[in-house]
C-alpha cells in the first residue's frame, strides 16, 4: 500500500463503527483464503463452513447468502417478504427507510416504506397493530406486508426480546411477515444475554440481515433466512442484484473467522463495553446531556457548542448538529479501548472549563 | 480457518479464472488495510488512491466506483446509459445477455437485452448498423440506446482498436452510448500491447466495466465512467443498489494494490501465456479441435469424449458439453503454472490413446 | 344494455364525482366518432382536434397524451420528472401519496413518496423550503427531485395563484420540477377565476394531469406537458405502459368535446354551486360542523351518528368515518341539481330532530 | 365534435383493424351507460354484467379485470405469471415481444422476453421443448416461468385447439404457465369453431387476454383469469398500474354489449369473410403472391412495386414494406363489406397491367 495512507487514530475516531479496521484474525482468515482454487459462486467449503457455523448457533438449519453491503441485505429480504404493491413498516428513524437511497424501493420492485413510530427508535405495539391492519384488503392503498425491526436500533437502544415477540405477534396474526435488520446483530445480543434463536426464529423473526461489517468484518454481511421456503427466490433475486460473487469464499472466510471461537461476540462486548464506559463518563460532567443510556455501541448526547468545536479541533470525528442542532452522536467499535474512551472523556471535560 | 478447507490444487482448475484465489500483493494489501480507522463509503484513502491510480492509467480524469461484482458493475454502467424503454445491443454470447440472471434488466428498470451476431463473440459491425437504427423513433418499439463490448470476449476471442473503433463509430453516429465489459480487460489489453486509454475512451467507449477479480483481486472490480455527466446518478445508482460499501477501503486496497507495480498486466499475461502454451499443446494431440486460436485466457475446444471423461476422473474441473455436445471449455489463471499446463496436456495426450 | 342495471339516483350520490355518468355532449361525441375508418394510436384528427384546443386554452403549445385514468396521468408525469432515486414532495393527504396502491412508485421505478404537511391539504410552504433542499446531495438518502401539488386538493381546498406560485418557486429554486395533479382542475379554476395558464405554466408548473373523467368525461383525463423536452420520454413511457390506446379517438373526442363551448367549465361551475349551496344549507343545521368551507365540490363536516344512519337508511351514499368517527365527506358533481341538494338538506334537518 | 374531422372510408382502411370505429350497439351501450350514477371502480353493474357474460361463455367462474388496452392486458397477465428473474417464451413475432415498448419488461420487473422460433408465427413445439427446461435451476440465467400464445397469430394463422394443448403441455410439464394473448380471440374462435373454453383453460391455459378493441368495441380489453390464486393480485397490480378505472362502467359497458347477441362472433366471422374473400381474389391475380391463406383477418401478400404505390395514390393506407421489401400487410375489420373487398380487388387488377 502506498506510504500516503494516513488513517484517523482510534482515539479519534467517533463516526461510526465503520470506521474501525478489521479484527487480525479475520485479515489473517482472508489472506489465509488467498491460496488455492476452488469452485467460484459459493460452491466452496468456506461457504460451507460459514453456512454451518451460522446453522449452529441458530439452532437450526438455515439458508445463508453472503452480500458485500447491509443495503444489500435489508433490500433482498425484504425483496423476497413483500410484494411491489405492499408496504414495510418500520420505524420512521431506521436505516432502511432513511438511509439507503431508497434500496428497499428499488429491490422490491416500488413497495412503500410506511413509518411507524415509537419511542427510543423502536415501533410501539399499539402503534403497529393499526397500522398493520390500515386498509388491509383496500385496492386503492398499498398492502401493509412486512414488519421491518432494528435490532439494535439507529438510536443505541435494543428491543427486550418480549418487545420483538410482541412485534412478530402483531405482524404475524394480521399476515405480515417479519424481517430484523441486524446490522448491529452481536450488540444487541450482548446486551441482551439472549441466544440467536431467542432473539430471532423464536420471536417469530423470518428473514435476518447479518451484521458483520460494523463489528470486526470488511465486505461481508448475511442474509439468514429462517423459512426454507424463501431460498430459492433469495438466490435469484442476490444473483440479479450484482450480489453473488464469484470469489465468494472471501466473503465466507470474513463470516466464517467472525463465527470462530466467539469472536464475533467479544467484538460487541468490546464496543459496547466502551459506551457504557462513555455514557457513565458523560454523566458526571456537567452541561452534557445523555439522550439516552446506550444500550449498544451508540451514544446520543447533548454538548455544548464550545465542546464540539474544541473536539473537532482536536481531531475527532463524529457526527454532530446533523438530527437537531447540539445534539452529538458517538459511536464506539470493537477496536476502541478504555484509553481512548478516558482520553474523548478528558477532552470533553477540559472544552467544558 | 477451519481445517476441513480442501482446496483443488490449481493443476487441475480450468472451471474458470474465478477458482484462483487472490495474488498475494493483493491479499497482503487487505491485510494491512485492517489496522486504523478511516472514513466510510469511500471517503477514505484507500478510494482515492485506486482512483489516481486508474486516472494515471487511463491518462485522463475518471470516476471510480468499486463494487463488489462484475453484474453489478454491469447492471449499474448500463442503467446509466439506458432509459428503461432502451434496449442494449450486445452478442448474444455476452455475460449481460447470458448469464446475469438479467442483472441488466434489474437495473435498468426494464431495458431490453437485443442480441447482434457476429463469429467469435464478436459484434458485427455491419449487422449493428441496421440494429442502431431499427425502429428508431417508433414509440411501439424499445429504442436502441448502448451498445455492449465484451473484451476479451466470453469465447476468448479479442477486438482489435480498430474493431472496438468501428462498433463505437456505428453506435455514436446514431446516438447510441457505448459500454465495455471489461471483466478480463487486463487480459485483452496485454494482447493487443494497447493503452488503457487507446482501448477505451480514445476508441469512444463511455462507461468501462473494470475487472479485477478474474485477475488477481478477490471481491473488487470497478465501474470506470469517462463521462462527468454521469457520476452523480452512478453515485447514487452504486448506494441505491447496496454497492456503496461501508468499508469501501477493503475493495479499493484490492485495486490499489492490482494496479501497483504492473501487477495487473504481469498476471494478465501469465493467464494469457498459459493459455496460448495449452493451445499450442492441443494443436499437436490427434483428435483434439481448437475451436479458435485462444487471445485472451479462454479456450475452447472438442475433446473425444474418453479424454473428458479421464480428465474428470482425475479431478480436473472444467465445463464440458455445456455448449454443445463434445465442446470443452478450458480457463487459465494468473495462477498458472507451465508445469500445470504441460501436467494437462500430458493427460489429454494419456487419454487420447 | 341488460335491463338489470339499476343506477342510483343523483339526488343519492354523494360517494364521489366518479358516480356521474357522463355529460350528453360527451356521450354524443363519442358516439358520433364511432362511425368511420381513421389511423390508429393517436394519429387520428380527433387527437389533433384535442390537442389544439389544449393549446389554445393554456395558450401555448402544449404536448397532449390521453390516458385512461388519473393514477397514469400522475404516475406517468411524475416518472417523467423524477429518477428512480429521487422524491416526490406532496401532501400527506394527495392522492399519489395515499390512493394510488403504490403507483408512483411503480411508475417511477421506485422513487420515495416524502409527505409535506400544512393545513387544508396544502404544503407549507416554509416546511417545503427546508423538506427541498433535505439531504440534497447526500448519497444515504433519496435526492427531492418533484414537488406534485394538488388542485384541487383532496379535501376541497383550492390553492390561490399566489400560493402555487410561491410553491413552485421554492422548488424551482431549488432544482426541482413541479407536477400539478388536477383531477379536479376545472373545479379549481371555476373557484380561482383565473386562466389555465394562469393556474399552470405561468405559475411555474411543468406537467399537469389534465382530470376530465370527474367532471363529466368517461375514461379519458390527460398528461399536458409544458416542457417540449418531455415529450418523446412521455411518449414511450405511456406507450410502454399500456397507455397508447389504439383507438385514441375514443379518449380524445370525450377531451374535446369536454372543451368545447365551455361544457368543461359550466359542468364545473355547477357541481362547485352545488357543494357551496350544499355547505350553506348545512351552516343552518344545528350539530353539523362544517371542517371547511368548501371551494370546490368536496365538503367533510361532522354528522351525528343518527343522521348518517339515516341517511344511509334512505340510500344515500357517501364515505362515512372513514378518516374519523363522525366525520362525513359529500362530493358534488355537475350532475346534481339544486333540487337533489335541497333533498339531501331535508333529510339531514329531518334526522337531525 | 369540429367539422374538420376527415375520416378514412372503410372502402381503403386496411392498415389495422383498428382503423374501424365501434359496432353501434357498442356506441349505443356506452352512451345509454352515460345517465345515472353508480358506484366507483367497478363496483357497479355494468361490470357485474360483462362479468357474468364471460363467466357464462367460458363455462365457469373467471376473474375479469377491464383495462384500457391490449398492452396493459399482456402486461399485468404476464406479471401475474412470471417472476422478475423469470422468461416469458414466446414467437419473435409476438406483439410481447415485438411492439410493445417492452410493457411487458415494465410490468414484470424486468423479466427477459425469449423468442422460441417456428413457421407461421407459431411456437415450434419441440423448441419449445428444449427452452421450457433451459437452465432450469441455473442461478446464472433467467428461469423459463410462462409461455405466451397468440390466438390468432400476428401474422394472421390460427392455432388449432390441439396445437394449444400441445404447447400448454409441454409448459405445464416443466412448470411453466400459460398465457393466451387474445387480440383478436374472436377471429381465432370463427375460425376454428370451436368454444372460448375449449380454446382457453380446457385447453391449458391460465390466463387471457380477451381482445374486444379490434373487433368493434372501443378501447376495452379484459384480462380474463382462470386461476382464482391469482385473482388480488391483478386486482393490486391494476389499480397500481393505472388501469383501475374510476368509471369503470363505460369499458364495462363495452364489453357487455361486444358479448351481448352474438356481436363479437358476427363481428368477427365478418372481419374474416372478408379476409378470405380478398385472399381468394388476390390467388386470381397474376404477380400477387399471397404469403399464406388467411386464416383470421389478417393477410400478407407481395405485391408489385407498381402495384403498392399506384394503390398508396389512391388513398388506400396498408403497411409495405415493413417487414421485407414487397411484402404488404392487409387487415380486414369487421366494418368492412364485400363491396368494399371487391373495390380493392378491382384496383389491385387495374394496377397490376
Amino acid at each position: 500500500m502506498s506510504a500516503t495512507i494516513v488513517t484517523t487514530p482510534s482515539s479519534r475516531a467517533f463516526i461510526s463503527d465503520n470506521m474501525a479496521g478489521a479484527s487480525p484474525q479475520i485479515a489473517q482468515a482472508v489472506a489465509d483464503a488467498a491460496a488455492g482454487q476452488v469452485l467460484p459462486y459459493g460452491n466452496d467449503p468456506y461457504t460451507d463452513s460459514a453456512r454451518r457455523r451460522l446453522s449452529e448457533i441458530f439452532e437450526r438449519d438455515v439458508d445463508v447468502f453472503p452480500v458485500s453491503t447491509g443495503s444489500a441485505a435489508n433490500g433482498l429480504s425484504l425483496a423476497a417478504l413483500t410484494p411491489p404493491w405492499g408496504s414495510v413498516l418500520s420505524h420512521p428513524d431506521s436505516h432502511i427507510n432513511h438511509d439507503e437511497c431508497g434500496a428497499p424501493e428499488f429491490f422490491t420492485g416500488g413497495a412503500k416504506l410506511v413509518g411507524v413510530p415509537g419511542p427510543d427508535s423502536k415501533i410501539d405495539p399499539e402503534a403497529l397493530e393499526a397500522a398493520v391492519r390500515r386498509r388491509a384488503g383496500d385496492v386503492h392503498s398499498v398492502q401493509p406486508s412486512a414488519v421491518s425491526i432494528s435490532q439494535a436500533t439507529e438510536s443505541g437502544s435494543v428491543h427486550t426480546l418480549e418487545e420483538i415477540r410482541r412485534l412478530s405477534a402483531v405482524a404475524k396474526d394480521a399476515g405480515l411477515r417479519v424481517h430484523m435488520d441486524g446490522a448491529r446483530f452481536a450488540n444487541a445480543l450482548d446486551h441482551l444475554g439472549a441466544t440467536p434463536a431467542e432473539m430471532t426464529w423464536k420471536a417469530g423473526i423470518d428473514v435476518l440481515s447479518f451484521g458483520a461489517t460494523k463489528n470486526g468484518a470488511m465486505t461481508a454481511d448475511a442474509i439468514v433466512s429462517f423459512d426454507p421456503a424463501l431460498g430459492a427466490e433469495l438466490a435469484f433475486r442476490a444473483k440479479r442484484a450484482g450480489q453473488l460473487a464469484a470469489k465468494m469464499r472471501f466473503h465466507a472466510a470474513q463470516i466464517d473467522a467472525y463465527l470462530t471461537d466467539g469472536l464475533w461476540l467479544r467484538n460487541a462486548r468490546q464496543a459496547n463495553a466502551m459506551a457504557t464506559r462513555l455514557g457513565d463518563g458523560l454523566k458526571t460532567i456537567p452541561g452534557t446531556g445523555l439522550l439516552a443510556t446506550p444500550q449498544a455501541n451508540i451514544l446520543f448526547c447533548r454538548l455544548p457548542q464550545q465542546v464540539t468545536e474544541g473536539l473537532l479541533a482536536e481531531g475527532y470525528v463524529f457526527y454532530h448538529d446533523r438530527w437537531e442542532p447540539g445534539i452529538v452522536r458517538l459511536v464506539t467499535a470493537f477496536s476502541h479501548s478504555a484509553d481512548d474512551i478516558d482520553q474523548l472523556l478528558d477532552a470533553v471535560r477540559r472544552h467544558t472549563h
